[in-house]
């Protein structure tokens, strides 16, 4: 939970290069796993679809250095990228509202690769409550608290119907998380020190049917 | 799979207010249930906590139509936004990658909710195939060109690993796909007509972090 090391660097990243260096890491732990030792930017930039100066001067707040001719070290760019975008320590995570996005949210292990280990989830529905979902029990929503504390949580993932939105971020802030992951179309409003990013997969959906449905005509 | 009636007004929403447009559904629906009739544009806008302005000019783009002191009827943009988004029209959806990422997005009974009918999976791995998931069928991949002609599919989601993108849209475009959702952080290369949303999970949790570990310090 810490990054000492890399929180002054990674201070002043603009968030268009924070996007893509994730696709660097996937990139990167693609060659590795065929057995690539080097790669130039050029070949970052075809596949990414962006120019190799932008990949240049991405990498550049790293501490990643590329050597003439060779190019950069596939190895060094997925060890220094986990470590820089926070993949390679784990955080605690709560989710609250274990619905159908919600539980989809429980299923994706991925999450625990990138450094995401959700701990508990909250509902307040009777059927929901006590089961597990993908071995993430789910609790009452007024145990958040006392589990809040005793877990060291930092981040709360927001699942719930839009309409309770506000109240579930009033909650997490009032209990001690400092991000909210806010997967509702609810924009929620919380004190300036707090993160929040909102994350609307229905959004993205409509910007597609948006296309896809104009285009037929 | 129509909108006819939308198509020439949906042309030229800017992407911006397609995204907002979601969360005034939500917003909507919300006050529908509690039994709400009007709202005004104040009312919304303070909900999402942008201007009003900003909110007339977005409705402006559908039919929608606010009435002097009493505002918007809650139904009517209930209504016509589920038209307008493509909510209310059901697209057939075949996902590609039945992995952590894969199996989460077929638990998500929502998509149905906003339109997206996923009818089957694919993957390559045997353990995976010939199991149901949310009562979605696994296929292998080689089945893909059959049942997307079958069932006439326009949408493929994809969520194999990174470097396997290209090759499964390459794949999706050869068999008649028209829009591609892409959950991998690779950036994928598609003729002019195919329509392409990047939606990378991954991408948002490394923003999430920049700012935790950056503000602890």
């Amino acid at each position: 939970m810490t990054m000492i090391q890399n929180s002054k660097k990674m201070q002043g990243v603009p968030e268009p290069t924070l996007r893509r260096m994730p696709c660097y890491l996937a990139f990167a732990e693609g060659l590795l796993r065929k057995g690539q030792q080097f790669v130039s930017s050029t070949q970052i930039a075809n596949y990414m679809n962006i120019d190799p100066t932008q990949v240049t001067k991405d990498l550049s707040y790293t501490s990643i250095v590329g050597k003439t001719r060779v190019g950069y070290e596939v190895k060094a760019i997925v060890d220094v990228l986990s470590d820089f975008l926070g993949f390679s320590v784990m955080d605690s995570a709560f989710l609250v509202g274990a619905g159908s996005l919600g539980s989809a949210l429980l299923h994706d292990n991925g999450l625990t690769h990138f450094g995401l280990n959700i701990v508990a989830a909250f509902d307040i529905s009777p059927i929901t409550i006590g089961r597990k979902i993908n071995d993430i029990e789910v609790f009452h929503i007024d145990q958040f608290r006392d589990l809040a504390q005793e877990l060291s949580v930092v981040m709360g993932i927001i699942t719930v119907p839009a309409e309770n939105a506000q109240t579930v971020a009033d909650l997490m802030v009032a209990w001690g998380i400092k991000a909210i992951w806010n997967f509702t179309p609810a924009r929620i409003k919380v004190p300036e020190d707090i993160i929040v990013q909102n994350t609307s997969l229905y959004s993205n959906l409509a910007i597609i049917f948006n296309k896809l449905h104009t285009e037929k005509n």
